[in-house]
């Protein structure tokens, strides 16, 4: 999407073969810095030091990370050191399945028979369809949610009024993003939306990056503290809500960042339309249910400390919000019963989030 | 409460007649500051610059506010001294209901042909009796409310989980505080209790006031983001919500700080009890619903900049933690419907959040 009228995806090569540049978005929206990629530990350290976040992006970063590795290898030892660079890559963050899912799609394709120039050529070409097809996938979801917001339009006559909560924009993918890809197909084909971005405390995806890349888009957009999303659905100032998903499981309960239960809570208690957008690959049927998801606690100084600009020095500082000696919890996702969510827009289309509404569209 | 072993209340004088000590609420849980205010302009500042919060802290530190200006006045003209306080101190703070009911309450008994010395008698006696109603206000609402927590104790035998949001404890009253009363007198008299405290954004309440109060009066609790509490809820975490009120309408809708309603949502989506604490003063039996209640729009700083303790410097400082040109809404109380509410803890007794249950306790 575009950031101050110029195109961007979130990974990308120019005209050097040795270069993958990608978005520092550990310093959005402070500061715009792009980083350059040369070999598999810059690509390795974007990933786990969360220069690169979100499922999507972070394998395509892995699958550009090993073509990197083929393209810098010694002429004599490139197999192995290709091998090394796979093994190290799936490390930068273990929990990411996408990771290893990008990994072992390009390792598969890895013949130490063949030249190395031929599999240089290969990874790259590898790498750009994955990216490529992130890219498609997300646009695919915009198509299919972009009708939802048009029927509101066709009703209301006025901008239509979307929630969201996290960032599962095309800084989380490589363009266009999961939830927020019908509102910048919308936004582009002259359907007026406006969104409500959740902070999504405790590390403010919501004000950090997805106000950012609305912004910077030109979408209008509110921001709002997690606490205010109730209220304005009960006023009626919300038509739709849309959010991504981590995982969704096989009866339709949606695992997402902290917070979005309480949101679904809200948009069922007014009658409102709580929609998830994801990859159909993130919806687990192996898992029966949301109970089978465990939920990690995460570190707590993304409670105790917050990020931002110093309003002195106009340099980024780090403050402490909390009284010493106070526990913290930092529970990292909650689960959304299936109960409470209308539909899951994939980019194989829109399904009820039942198991028999998953299932065929997955067996579509 | 306690602060490092010693008791103290919001407001409270010493051996000199001319100063009326408070707490700089503004500045917690950083630094602990004792105010002194020897005037009613003093006063007047501690009010309107929030170094004083909570409905009944500013309407005590309105009627010493009086009782100061009677102190300090001129022998000749201290009946109009007295009277042009009362109408500088209820416009301290304008929406702030309490403040004109205390002011006026002390007014009614200024009597111009009295003398100057039997009046700043009287005035003194007023405004301590108007702090130790509220202290026992309090105290009456935790003798009420106690009984919940002890009947959950007897039945899961382990410390009660308590979830709160912002703070309606001692430091927004005298002492004791509204929802928080319970939970002290439970923890003072031997009923274990562990509080879940809602950080409470856009102003971090919960964070930065309840977690200190708790913490220093020795009550187990550990802070989590707004977001959180849907999840621990879910998971069986809380036993019982207890939150405080700003008003209460004559059918038991409650308004209180924004994300109140979402924590009613999750309670009763889960079977857990929602429960409100208020004095009975803040029922407005003028109102039919929460739906005539104006929902003010806050500063949009106080989402957009956040205080805490610098990192490096340990000095209190302000980051901006929003990108530039972005939209900022900020509600700053949602509605509660009384269908959510499992019932109301007032100075009175408990009642159901019904006009019947209403009238019934407020006629007894």
């Amino acid at each position: 999407m575009r950031i101050d009228g110029i195109h961007y995806r979130t990974i990308w090569m120019e005209e050097d073969p040795g270069i993958v540049k990608v978005i520092d978005q550990r310093i959005l929206p402070f500061e715009f810095r792009i980083l350059e990629l040369k070999n598999v530990n810059d690509a390795y350290d974007a990933i786990a030091l969360m220069a690169v976040r979100g499922a999507p992006l972070i394998g395509a970063t892995a699958a550009f990370g090993l073509y990197l590795a083929a393209y810098r290898s010694s002429s004599d030892q490139w197999c192995e050191e290709v091998s090394a660079a796979a093994e190290k890559l799936i490390t930068a963050r273990p929990t990411a399945v996408n990771l290893k899912y990008a990994v072992d799609l390009l390792m598969e394709k890895v013949d130490c028979v063949a030249s190395r120039e031929s599999m240089i050529k290969e990874l790259f070409h590898l790498s750009m369809r994955f990216a490529e097809d992130e890219v498609n996938r997300s646009k695919k979801i915009g198509e299919h949610g972009i009708s939802l917001i048009g029927e509101i339009h066709d009703k209301v006559n006025r901008p239509v009024q979307i929630l969201t909560h996290c960032n599962a924009g095309w800084l989380a993918c490589v363009d266009y993003g999961t939830a927020l890809a019908p509102i910048y197909l919308a936004h582009d084909r002259g359907i007026p939306v406006h969104v409500w971005v959740d902070e999504t405390r405790p590390r403010n995806q919501g004000a950090r990056l997805t106000a950012y890349e609305l912004g910077k888009h030109g979408v209008p957009h509110t921001v709002i503290v997690d606490n205010a999303g109730g209220h304005l659905i009960q006023k009626g100032e919300v038509d739709l809500v849309i959010v991504g998903s981590d995982r969704t499981t096989r009866n339709g309960d949606v695992a997402n960042k902290i917070g979005t239960y309480l949101k679904a809570l809200a948009a069922r208690d007014n009658g409102i339309p709580f929609y998830v957008a994801l990859p159909s690959s993130s919806i687990d049927l192996n898992l029966d249910d949301g109970s089978k998801i465990e939920i990690e606690n995460r570190d707590e100084a993304e409670v105790t400390q917050m990020e931002g600009l110093n309003q002195e020095t106009g340099m980024r500082s780090t403050v402490r919000i909390l009284p010493p000696g106070s526990d913290v919890a930092n529970p990292g996702f909650d689960i959304t019963p299936a109960k409470l969510v209308t539909g899951l827009i994939t980019e194989m289309g829109i399904c009820k989030a039942t198991e028999e509404g998953i299932k065929a569209l997955l067996l579509k």
